[in-house]
C-alpha cells in the first residue's frame, strides 16, 4: 500500500520500477533492460472499461520511458492470480515461452505460483493469430501475451498482443520482449477476485457510472456505432489529416477510407474488450480474411499518409501488421516517409505515394527483414537519416506521430512535442477540445492559452493508465468517479484532486527519467516541415506551429525551468525531491517569473 | 445584419454601442450616459432559458463598462414588440416612466411603436413590488423593468428588477435609471414573433438541446431540486466560503445558513423565468413575508460574510434589499466591511459580526439614505477609503466580490482581477473546474496553468450574455448547440469556433473600453488580504493568492502585452484595430515572447 499510494499501478508502478532500477542507464535491448507488467487496483474489479493493463521498458525506437497500455482480458487474468505486477528480467539462452500460475506444465486449477521455462520449439518463428491459437491448444484455460515475427527479429516497432488481438502496440516493446527471446507470458486461470475493501460501494459508483457511459453521446452511440473509424471524415473536413507524409493536410481519397466506407464494405460485428459496455473494437473481413480494426489511425497510416485511397489494401496491410506484431502507425508512416525519399530521387527503387500493393508488400517484408524492410524495421527516424533527410521522418523522439496535423490544432503539436514517450496520441489527445469541443471548445489555430487544459489532460490519462482504465470512459465520466472508484477499493476516501495530484506526480517522474537518460528541451520539438512549411490549402490554410512560446507557456504552467527541468519548489511539493537526487538529475533552475509560484 | 455578424446581440451590442457613443468618456450619473436595453438573437426563439436580455451602461460605481444580464420576461416582451434593442438617453425634468409599444396610454392591442412619457406621480418612492403591481393593475398586459428607492436615491449599487422578481443586479445601473428620473421602462404587448430562418431545424436543434439538460445531473436535478443555495456546505468544505470580510474561509454557522437548511425551513415552491425548464429559482417565506431567493451569494453576503448564523435574519435582509432595489452581494459584503471597520474601532457606533438584527435594519437605512445608511450606499470600496483603510473593502474595481475565497480556489482570484466589470463569478466561474470537476477538474491551489481555461470560459460567457441564453444551460451543453441554434436563427451555418472568437472579440472590446476610461494593469488585482494574508486554518490553511504570475501568464495567453494592452497582432486578428483607434487606445507593445505569437 505504501507504493499503491505514491504510483497507483499500472503504468505508475512500471515508471516507479523503472526508476529504481535505473533503466536510464541499460542498452534497451540487453538484457538488462525489464519489461514490468502491471495491471492496475481497479483491473477486473467491475468498475468500467477495467480490462486493461501496462506494460513499462525502455524504449528501443525512443530511448525514453515507454509504457503501452492494452486491453483485451490478460489485466484480468493476472489478477484472478492475485499478482499485482510481474518483472520480467534477463534473457533466455534459446528461444523460451515463460508459464505462470499453473500447477505444473498445464493450467489445471487451482492455479500455483510455479513459473515454468519452456522451450519455444515450432512457436519461434509463427505470426501472432497461430501462436496464440498453439497456446490456447496447450492451455485451454490460459490468456497469453507474445510476439509475433517482427519481435523476434528485432524490429524496432514490433508490438506484443494478448488475446482478443489487443497489443502494446507502440515503442517496440516486442522488440525488448524478442531480445530477451521471450515469445509469450501465458498465465493460468486463477480464482481470486481482486481485493475490493466495500464492494457495495463500488457496485453503487459503478451502477452509477455505467449509466453515464449509457448518456454519453460519445460512449453510447459513436465509438460502438462507429467506432474511432468515423474521424476520418473528420479531421479531413477540419483540414488537419496529415496526407503523403504530412506535405498536405487534405486527403482527396477520404471518403474512400472512412469509417463510413469500413462500415459498408467490410465490418462483420462490434468486439468488445472483456468487460466493456463500450465496444468500440471492429471485426472486419476482406475477401477471405478476417480479423480486427482497422482503427482511425491505422487507416490514416496505411492510407492518407501514404496517399492510398484503396480501402481493401488499407485492411490488408492492418492485418499484416496484426500477424506480424508490428506497430501500425509507425509502419504506415515509415513507408510513407520511404514514398517521399523515393519521389526525391534519395531512396532507388522505392515505393511510390499511392501504391497500394506496396503497402501490404512492405508490411510482409518488414516483418520478414527482407529488402527495403530491413530499413523499414528502424522506423522513420532512423531510415530518414541514413538517406541524408533526417527531416522527412515524420516522429517526435523517433516515435511516429499520429493521424492528427498540428497545424490544424496547435495544442496537439505541444501535446507530441511534450510526450515523455514521443510522438503519441494517447498521452494527452487535444482532439476533444480542438475539433470534437469536448470537455470545451477552445480555438484550434491559437498557439497560446491551451497549456494548463493540455496538461491537465496528461496528469488525468496518467491516472487512468495506472488504475488502469480506458481513457474513453472520460468522455462520460469526471475525475470524481475514478477517485471514487479507488476509494471503494482502497477502503478510504480519496479526493479527485488528490488522484490528479498522484497524475502530476507520475508525470514528472517520467520526466526525471528522461532527463537522466539524457534528454534535453531540444528533444522537446516537432518536425521541421510542422514549424516553418505552411500549408497550402483547405480550411488550416496558411498554418504552422509556433512551438517556442509554446513551449515556454508549458513549461512555466508545468512548473518547469526554461530548460525543462522540474524545479526544487516543484519536485518537493511533488514529493520527488529524493527520487530526482537518485537519478542524478539536479532541480531546475530558479525562474525570475512562473515556475516557482506554487509555493504556498 | 452587419452589426449582428460582429456583436451578436445583447451584451455584444451594448458594449458596441457604448464604445460608439464614447461613454468611457461620461460621467456614469449625468444624462450623458446611456443605457442600452438589448435582448439577444436567441431570446423569446423557443432556445433553452433564452428569456433573458441585458442592459450596458458605464457603472457609477465601479467606472468600467458594465452591463447586467436579467431573466424574467422582459426580454421576450422586447422581442415581441419586434425590437432588438432600445437606447435610453438624456434625462427627465421630474420623475416619471415610460410606456413604450402601446397604442395610447393603455395597452390596448395591437402594439404600435408610440413611446408614452409620464409622471411618475405616487410611483416616486414605492417600492419594488408595488411599483410593479401598480403597473400591472395600470397596464395589465404589460412587462415592467423598475427600480426602487434605492435607485431614486442614487445608491450606487441599486438594481433595476423587472417582472418575475428578476434583477440587473450589480453595478448600480438602477442608480444610472434613477440619475435620468426613470422609475420605469414599461412595454406593451405585441405580437411578433422574433425572426427565425429555418424554425424546423431550430426546433430539432432544440428537442436535442433539451435531451441534454433532461440528462444533465446539475441543471436536471442539482438546480431545480437544490438551487444555488445548495452551494455553501460545498464551499465552507473546502475551505472557501469567505466569513467575517474574508477574515476566514469557514463557517461555524454553515450548516445553519445551508441550501438544506433553507430547503427545510423557509421553502415554498421552485419558480423559474419564461419557458425555462431548469428552474432555479426559488420562492420562499419568513414569517408573514415571502418572496423571491435568498441566491447561494446572498445567503453567503449577509450570512457568512457578517458572521450571521440566523437564516431566518438573511431571508428578511434579502427581501429588503428585493424591495428596495439593491443589489444584495455588495450591500452584505458593504455590511461586512463596516462590521470589521467598527471592531478596529474605526467606525463609532457600527455593527459588528454576527449581528442579525443589523443586517436587516442596515439595508432599510441604506435603501432610505439614514444614518450610516448613507454612507454604506457608497459601497464598500468607498467606505473603507471614508475611514482609512481602503485595503478592508473585499472588492475588486470597487464591485464587492462574491461567494467564493481566492485562496481556495486560485484561478477564481484571477477571474475576479481579470474581470471587466469587477469582482464578479459571472464573467467567468472557476467553480466549476477548481470545485465541482466541471467540465474537468483541475488543481484548485494551483497558481498556474489556469488561465487558459479562464480565458475560454470568460469567452464563452461574452457570447452566452449576447446571445442571450442562462449560463446554467452551459453544465449541459456544448458550444456547438449555441452555434447551430444561432445557424437556424440566421439560416446560415455557424461554426462553434467562429461563435467563440466573436466572445473573444467582445472581451476585447470590453478591454479597450476600460483602457480608454482610465483602467490599467495595477487595477487588475485583489484586495491585499488576499494576496498577504495567509488563511489560519482549515483545508486552505496557509495560502495566499501569487497574482502576479497568474496575470503575467493570462495577458500572454490573452495576447496582450505586459500593461494589459492588446497588441496590435491581436486586434488586428480580431477586427477591433479601428475601434481602439476611435477610442484613443494605441496597441500594445510588441513581447520578446508570447504575445505576437497568434500571428499565422
Amino acid at each position: 500500500m505504501e507504493v499503491a499510494r505514491l504510483w497507483l499501478g499500472g503504468r505508475g508502478l512500471g515508471t516507479y520500477l523503472a526508476l529504481r532500477e535505473r533503466l536510464f542507464e541499460v542498452d534497451p535491448l540487453s538484457p538488462e533492460n525489464l519489461l514490468v507488467v502491471a495491471p492496475g487496483p481497479l483491473t477486473g474489479t467491475g468498475a468500467p472499461a477495467s480490462a486493461r493493463y501496462s506494460m513499462t521498458s525502455r524504449s528501443p525506437l525512443t530511448g525514453t520511458l515507454f509504457d503501452g497500455n492494452s486491453g483485451g482480458s490478460f489485466g484480468d487474468a493476472l489478477r484472478r492470480l492475485g499478482w499485482d505486477y510481474l518483472i520480467v528480467s534477463g534473457a533466455l539462452d534459446e528461444p523460451g515461452y515463460v508459464t505462470l500460475g499453473m500447477v505444473g506444465a498445464d493450467d489445471a486449477s487451482p492455479a500455483g505460483p510455479a513459473a515454468g521455462f519452456h522451450s519455444a520449439g515450432d512457436l519461434w518463428g509463427r505470426d501472432v493469430p497461430s501462436t496464440l491459437a498453439r497456446l490456447r491448444e496447450l492451455y485451454p484455460r490460459s490468456e497469453a501475451a507474445v510476439i509475433g515475427p517482427a519481435g523476434e527479429r528485432g524490429v524496432l516497432f514490433a508490438s506484443i498482443v494478448n488475446n482478443r488481438g489487443r497489443s502494446i502496440g507502440r515503442g517496440g516493446l516486442g522488440a525488448v520482449m524478442g531480445a530477451k527471446r521471450l515469445k509469450a507470458l501465458v498465465l493460468g486461470h486463477g480464482d481470486r477476485r481482486p481485493p475490493v475493501a466495500d464492494p457495495e460501494r463500488l457496485e453503487f459508483i459503478v451502477y452509477e457510472a455505467e449509466k453515464l457511459l449509457k448518456a454519453n453521446p460519445i460512449t453510447s452511440t459513436a465509438l460502438p456505432e462507429f467506432g474511432t473509424a468515423v474521424l476520418v471524415n473528420v479531421l479531413d473536413r477540419a483540414g488537419a489529416l496529415p496526407t503523403r507524409n504530412h506535405r498536405e493536410t487534405r486527403f482527396e481519397g477520404a471518403a474512400a477510407i472512412s469509417g463510413e466506407a469500413l462500415k459498408r464494405d467490410h465490418l462483420r460485428r462490434r468486439s468488445a474488450c472483456r468487460g466493456c459496455m463500450i465496444g468500440c473494437a471492429r471485426r472486419t473481413a476482406v475477401g477471405d480474411q478476417t480479423g480486427e480494426g482497422p482503427e482511425y489511425e491505422t487507416i490514416w497510416a496505411f492510407g492518407a499518409q501514404c496517399g492510398v485511397s484503396d480501402l481493401a489494401a488499407v485492411v490488408r496491410a492492418n492485418y499484416a501488421c496484426n500477424r506480424a506484431g508490428l506497430d501500425t502507425i509507425t509502419m504506415g508512416s515509415t513507408i510513407a516517409c520511404a514514398m517521399e525519399l523515393t519521389e526525391l530521387g534519395l531512396l532507388p527503387d522505392g515505393p511510390r505515394f499511392g501504391d497500394a500493393r506496396a503497402i501490404v508488400e512492405l508490411v510482409a517484408a518488414t516483418a520478414a527483414g527482407e529488402g527495403l524492410g530491413a530499413e523499414l524495421g528502424l522506423g522513420s527516424a532512423r531510415l530518414a537519416a541514413l538517406h541524408g533527410r533526417p527531416d522527412l521522418s515524420m516522429s517526435v523522439k523517433r516515435l511516429e506521430m499520429p493521424a492528427y496535423d498540428p497545424r490544424g490544432m496547435k495544442a496537439q503539436g505541444l501535446a507530441y512535442a511534450t510526450s515523455n514517450r514521443g510522438g503519441c496520441h494517447l498521452r494527452a489527445n487535444m482532439l476533444g477540445p480542438e475539433i470534437l469541443g469536448v470537455p470545451k471548445m477552445v480555438d484550434r489555430f491559437a498557439t497560446l492559452g491551451k497549456a494548463g487544459l493540455l496538461i491537465n489532460l496528461q496528469n488525468l490519462n496518467a491516472v487512468l493508465d495506472s488504475l488502469s482504465v480506458c481513457k474513453f470512459t472520460a468522455f462520460a465520466m469526471k475525475e470524481d468517479y475514478y477517485a471514487r472508484q479507488l476509494g471503494a477499493v482502497w477502503g478510504e476516501t480519496v479526493e479527485p484532486q488528490e488522484l490528479l495530484s498522484l497524475g502530476e506526480r507520475i508525470w514528472n517522474a517520467e520526466r526525471l527519467f528522461n532527463l537522466a537518460a539524457g534528454f534535453t528541451r531540444d528533444d522537446d520539438t516537432l518536425p521541421p516541415r510542422l514549424l516553418h512549411e505552411p500549408v497550402a490549402d483547405g480550411p488550416s490554410a496558411g498554418q504552422v506551429v509556433d512551438l517556442p512560446p509554446m513551449l515556454d507557456e508549458y513549461y512555466i504552467s508545468r512548473g518547469w525551468d526554461e530548460a525543462g527541468v522540474p524545479t526544487a519548489v516543484k519536485l518537493e511539493r511533488l514529493g520527488l525531491l529524493t527520487v530526482a537526487a537518485a537519478a542524478g538529475v539536479p532541480p531546475g533552475r530558479r525562474q525570475a517569473r512562473g515556475a516557482d509560484a506554487d509555493a504556498p
